[in-house]
Parts: C-alpha cells; sequence; structure tokens
C-alpha cells in the first residue's frame, strides 16, 4: 500500500508529489492523459521549435515559481515590452504608451476611477473567506458584467474594461460573480499585478517553455507517475482509498485530487461526497481561451516601434495579443488570446480560415510585412477531455457564499489541491503549486499524527 | 445491433421508450439505479404506506400527463386547497385566502406589480429560443436575485417573493440567470401557474403516487430495462453508437441520453463532444430541495379551518409547507419544502432533529396537535448520486446567451432528453416526456430517412 496516491500529473500534483518524495513518503500519480503539466502544455516540434500552448508567464509574488526555477537553474527572461502598444477600438487603431490606452478624457477618467474602485473593494476581501466580507451576499448575486455596466459612463470605457476582464478572467463578464471577480484579484495581489507585464503577472517567459518546470520538478520520481490512468472512482474506508482505474485498482493512506474541477465531478465517489461538495463542483465551469500564435522570421515590428501588445475590442476575434518571440530574437511571433465568445465564435472556423483572420488582423496593426508568416499553430483546452477549459475554474453568482470552502475542504482522507483549492493566486501556476504543497504538507502531518 | 439505447429510466428516457415500443423500434434503458422513475419516487413501505418523495404534481396545460393518466386508468385527485393559508413572516402568523398573503398596502401593491412585471416580461420570451430576445444579452448578465432586489420597495415584499421563488425554482435566487428564470415562468405558462394550485402546477396528485405512472408506461417493455447499469462512456462511429457500462457494453443506430446535465457530463465521449455542448453541461447544476413529511392519524388542522398551506420566510426551515394526506383524508400528512440554502442547513441536522424542527414549526402554525405525528419521513434528491439534484438543472448568468440551444442539440447519432431538453414545462415531469417522446419521434423519423 503507498501512503499517497494522487490524481493528476499538472503543476499541483508534481508539487504535492514533490513534497511528498522530500518527505519520503511513498506515493503514485495516476494521469490521464500520456503527459504531465496539465493546463501547462509545452509543445516541442521535431525540428526544435516549440510553443507554450498552456500556461506561460511567472510574475512578482508568485514566489514559488522563481523558487523553483532557481532549485533547478531555469532560466526566464522578461516578456517584450518595448514600443508603441495600439487599441483596436471602434474600427479606429491608436497607439499608446503604458498601461492606459488613448481614448477620450470621459473615458479616461471613468477608467481610472472605475479601476482604482475595483482595486479599493478587492482589497477589502480575504481572499481565505471571501464569503465573509460585510458585503459578500451583495456582490455574489451580481455578475462581473452587471457590475461594470452601472459603473460604465461611455461605451468606450466598457469596452476596454470588458477586454480586459475578459483576459484576466478567460470568461464573459456575465459568467462570473462580482464576489469571485474580487477574490481572484485579490488573490493574485491587485487588478494593476494582473494585468500588467512591467511588475506584474505576465512579467518572466520560461526558457525551454513553463513544460521544462514540471519536467525538471518530477525528475526524481518520474516512473511514479502512471500516464493513461483515467480514474473512475475512488472508495474510501476507514483506514485507506482505493482508487480505480479501467484496468487497476491503487489503494493507500491518503489520496491527493489534483484536477479541474468538472472533472473531479465525474469520479465516482464511495461514500457519496458531501453534499456542498457535490454542489459546488457541479457549479463551477472552466474558462475558455484559444492561444493563436503566428510565426514570422523576424519580429519585424519592433523595428517599426511596435511593441506587439493590442487591445482590442469585438470587432477582432483577439481581446489581447503580445508580442511571444523567443529571448534571442531569432524568430517573431505574435500571440493572440482569443476568449469565450470569440474563443466560440473563432474556433468555429476551418484553421485556414483561422490563419486567415488572425493575419487580417496583424495586417491591419502591423503592416503587410505581417501577411507573410512561416507557420500559424492554435490550440484551446476547451477541447482537451482531460483540463475541458482554461485558465481556471469559473464560480457563478450565489457560489462562494452559497458553498464557502466546500471545494477545498478535505473529505476523509481525500485532500484537495488544483489551482481551484488555492487561496493565493487562484487560477494561476503559482496557485496550482501552493494547494499541491499545502495538501501534500497537511498529509505528510496527518501521517506523523498517526503514526505513519 | 438494436435501433436505439436510452440512458436513463426516468420519465423521459421511458416516455421515448414508450414511443419507440409503439413505432416497433428494438432498444435497451440502461440504468444506472435498481429503479425506474429518475426524479420521481413513489417509496412504498411494507404496511402499504407510500409517499412521493420526488415529482408528485400535475396541472392544466400538462396535456400529456393528463393522457397518460387517461390512458392507464389511473386516477387523480386534486390537492387539498380548503381553508384558511398562513403567512410566517417577521416571527408572525397571519391567515389569508387564495394566492396573495396579508401584508401592508405598500407591499401588496408592490407584489402585485411585480408579479404582473414578470408576467410581461416572462410573456414576452420564446421559450424556443430565450437567447433571441432583444434584451437576452440583459436579462441574462443578471441573476435573478439582483433583479428582484431592484424592484423590491418594501423588506416584506422581497421576502414574499424570495420564498415563492425559492418553491418554484428550488435554488436561491442568485443562482440563476434572470432570462433562465423567465423562460422557466414562460415555459410552464406563467408565473400565476406555476404558484398555484387552483389552475396551477400544483393542483392534481396521482392515486397511488406518481411513480405508478411510470411503471405503467413501461410495463410492455419492461424487460427491456437494464438496472444497476450506470454508463461510464459512449464511442460513436459513423453508423452506430456503443455505449459502455462496467461490465458490459451496447451496440446501436442511435443513443437517447436521458440522464440530469451533471450527469451526462459525467460520461467520456469519443469523439470529444462538442465545445458548447461540454460547457454548457459543466456550466448547469441541479437545483436543490429537501422533501419532508409529518404524518399524523388525521389532518387535523382540516377541522380548524386551515388548509395546511404556509408560506414562510428564512427563520423557518420551510419556504412552503402543503397538506400532502392521501385522497380519502384516512391520515394526515403535511409536506414541507426545504430549499437551496434552508435545504443545506436542514440536512446538516441528524434525522432526530431535523423531525424536532419540523414538529416545533408545525405546532406554532396548528396547535399542539402536531406535536403527536406517527411517523416522520424526508428526503433530497441532492444525495441520490443517480439524480444529484432536483427539480432541474439551473442556467446560471451567461449560460443562456453564450450557449443557446446547445444542451438540447443533436450530436451525430446521440439525441438528447430529460426534462432540461424541453422547450415547454422544462423542469416539470411533463417537460420530461416531451422531451423524451421527441426525441424517439426524430429518431423514428431518421431511421426512416435511411431506411432502416
Amino acid at each position: 500500500m503507498q501512503d499517497v496516491l494522487i490524481i493528476g500529473a499538472g503543476f499541483s500534483g508534481i508539487a504535492a508529489g514533490k513534497k511528498l518524495h522530500e518527505a519520503g513518503k511513498s506515493f503514485l500519480i495516476l494521469e490521464a492523459r500520456d503527459r504531465i503539466g496539465g493546463r501547462v502544455y509545452t509543445k516541442r516540434w521535431e525540428d526544435g521549435f516549440y510553443l507554450d500552448l498552456g500556461g506561460q508567464w511567472i510574475g512578482p509574488t508568485q514566489d514559488r515559481m522563481y523558487e523553483l526555477c532557481q532549485e533547478f537553474g531555469i532560466d526566464y527572461f522578461e516578456t517584450y515590452d518595448t514600443g508603441k502598444n495600439l487599441l483596436d477600438l471602434n474600427q479606429r487603431i491608436r497607439s499608446f504608451s503604458g498601461l492606459i490606452p488613448k481614448m477620450d478624457i470621459i473615458s479616461l477618467v471613468n477608467l481610472d476611477w472605475l479601476m482604482k474602485k475595483m482595486e479599493k473593494m478587492a482589497a477589502s476581501i480575504d481572499p481565505i473567506s471571501p464569503w465573509s466580507h460585510p458585503k459578500a451576499k451583495e456582490y455574489d448575486s451580481i455578475s462581473l458584467e452587471a457590475f461594470i455596466s452601472q459603473n460604465c459612463k461611455t461605451k468606450a470605457c466598457k469596452k476596454v474594461i470588458r477586454l480586459a476582464c475578459e483576459t484576466v478572467f478567460a470568461s464573459e463578464m456575465n459568467e462570473i460573480s462580482l464576489l469571485h471577480a474580487l477574490f481572484y484579484i485579490r488573490s493574485g495581489t491587485d487588478l494593476n499585478t494582473l494585468v500588467s507585464i512591467k511588475n506584474g503577472a505576465q512579467l518572466h517567459r520560461i526558457q525551454g517553455g513553463m513544460g521544462s518546470v514540471a519536467e525538471r520538478m518530477c525528475k526524481p520520481f518520474e516512473n511514479s507517475i502512471l500516464f493513461s490512468h483515467a480514474v473512475s472512482s475512488v472508495k474510501q474506508s476507514d483506514d485507506s482509498v482505493t482508487v480505480f482505474t479501467e484496468n487497476n485498482s491503487f489503494t493507500a493512506k491518503k489520496l491527493i485530487i489534483a484536477i479541474p474541477p468538472p472533472l473531479a465531478a465525474k469520479i465516482n465517489f464511495n461514500p457519496i461526497l458531501p453534499a456542498n461538495k457535490r454542489q459546488v463542483m457541479d457549479r463551477i465551469a472552466m474558462g475558455q481561451v484559444g492561444k493563436c500564435f503566428m510565426v514570422y522570421k523576424k519580429p519585424f515590428w519592433r523595428d517599426k516601434g511596435f511593441s506587439g501588445q493590442v487591445l482590442a475590442d469585438e470587432h477582432s476575434p483577439f481581446q489581447t495579443l503580445f508580442d511571444a518571440s523567443p529571448k534571442d530574437g531569432s524568430m517573431g511571433i505574435i500571440l493572440g488570446f482569443t476568449i469565450a465568445e470569440r474563443c466560440r465564435a473563432y474556433f468555429k472556423l476551418s484553421k485556414e480560415n483561422r490563419q486567415k483572420a488572425m493575419e487580417k488582423q496583424l495586417v491591419s496593426y502591423f503592416g503587410p510585412e505581417a501577411s507573410n508568416p512561416t507557420r500559424y499553430e492554435d490550440f484551446t483546452m476547451t477541447d482537451e477531455a482531460w483540463s475541458r477549459g482554461c485558465y481556471a475554474g469559473l464560480y457563478p453568482t450565489g457560489a462562494w457564499t452559497g458553498f464557502q470552502d466546500a471545494y477545498r475542504a478535505t473529505n476523509g482522507h481525500i485532500h484537495w489541491a488544483g489551482t481551484e483549492a488555492a487561496t493565493r493566486w487562484f487560477g494561476y501556476i503559482e496557485g496550482a503549486v501552493l494547494a499541491g504543497e499545502k495538501a501534500a504538507t497537511d498529509i505528510v502531518l496527518a501521517l506523523a499524527d498517526t503514526g505513519d
């Protein structure tokens, strides 16, 4: 019998494994896919070309991620952030510098006021217990959309806030509760951090791709990861947990579940999980985001004074674009994020037409050179059966106040990890690592208590 | 190879089976439980006592249900609706007649105005395509709670509307979008119909329990129902569908899925279902309701001039109470509905304390005789692994406009039934029957087209 079983070899499951390995506990990680990383996925082609199709950034206060890079000697580098940004609004393209786009003065004042208001509201939320806020019920009864609508006095302001929020949450604003949005912001420090490259969550990229961090982390226990082991059911007894896959079963003293909530909801539990756990799992859907990469011989936009960053209203398939070229600039890559409704529409097109649609946007921003890419790739975790979406689980109105910490609460020998169990950096890789480490630490302590 | 496989032997699956049987098609119904009925469950004790622990009422315009009763000679009778109703509000119990409780005049005017406003808004929704309404985006961006809060000028008005809405939707008002509420009302005719006994959805009960309708419906093909056959995966090819259970597999030309959305979301599909189907399934959680029955030698409250109907604010565990005595009045039964947050709190108590809590309420309403019950029973579908809740799936904000008819849309050879696939009487048994019959009819037509 193992000490621990872990379901899911994403960053959270691997971080848990690393902690258990260091504590000398025996464990197995059961992974449904044939790869590690979960919502992080560095795809490598035969010619050495690679892309981060999933999570790719780290930034200040994501301390564990920087510590892991340091521990394994993994290089990271700054996201390209030099030159003019573009705002594509109402069929007009305007350049701007810094974080705040050029708009009419009323919209600018409105935007500044509203961002400060959201910062203030988010700062008042305790990320450990968002439901304990004096106005939690009120905030949890309206969608982020309703709140933004009430507080935007101009259409331009609303368009910019909307595309920023869609990019941050990977959802339509009407799909999440205001309380969830405020919790999410607070758990990732503040809104300014979440939307920024400089001093923000998009500051650094990993040399070799984010996947290499996961690979290095699990190196000492890579033989403990069983691939193509999708878990169908879990049976808990007084002193053990048995996990069933299609052809096998495994028993351990403790279990860590480190997968997205909609996938956890697919597992049959015996005995049945508490009502609040089941109900909250059924309420949390995943965000929807597509990452689209247009590759060029060179980052030609840089020479023209463009940063590669674009914010665009709904007439573009992409809320935001970034320069995703390799550190040495040996080729040029523009990364487009297509999110929620735009993502749904975009991926209804054929791949050929998706490439055309992206090219058209890029030509309008960076000129005719944009029509000569060397390669186009795109990807959405929505189509991955073992992720069901990205970046993270969305709490709709009523879920935080109705079910509180039910999702992350331990159930007997079953501990919960994954970024949705995090209170710090919920929705980010850092959150996944923190939640995985916490589950492992809790288990090490529990086993010590029982003399195991 | 069968013509058709049906997953789920609730009313929808059985109604589909009945249609297929009548059309001479071969089929099997795979049921996870060891009983039929799904969210309808007539429990019978050895002494002949029985209770409808699930769906129990039918009412005007639920035409198929009345036709089925007629076809099988099943008796139905009117819900007891004579005498004074009670309103338990702000720790004061007041009696009233008819639908509208006694309150201060401002609250009454507010309540009347708001109900008319909701009736008018619901009447403007096309239940086939709620997302096509000119204000669909607006209605789908706010929760029912936010709308009600904006339109209630007194606390008493809000309390009464709240308990009525909670009873109708089996959820907190902040868990569903306004658009879903309006769609649900429209799909069930109008608000007045949904909240009423007289001329409403609570008009008739079934002699012998609602389960007897399902039993009679499937009598001719009862050997085609395979119990304890939970489906884990579905594989679709060009000309057939194969369904896998733990120990078996079954192949047919077509498949009907007639189970609650969160259970459909648990099945692995190969090839993967379209993104919109997966995403909408992940968004639909189930309502939460507990049915609590206090049984007495006689319906003693009737002699005191009480109808047994009570509306109560949040200091009671029960939003609403009804007289659920048998037709002949040979014993007295009060049925309490505990919903959403009240349900979650109530079922944290031991059964003994639940009975005490209900007794206390009943004594306060009907006097000391209420403290001498002969029996207490309660039940919540939330705890049933193969229902996950009741009455129906809840659409949160953003889901109807974001995913439109994705839930009920056919995917290759896979047709979707269950009350959540209904456009008429969504959430009700009538809707389940209509959706099951539609799926079967569509398949009979499709098989005729291909010459099968």
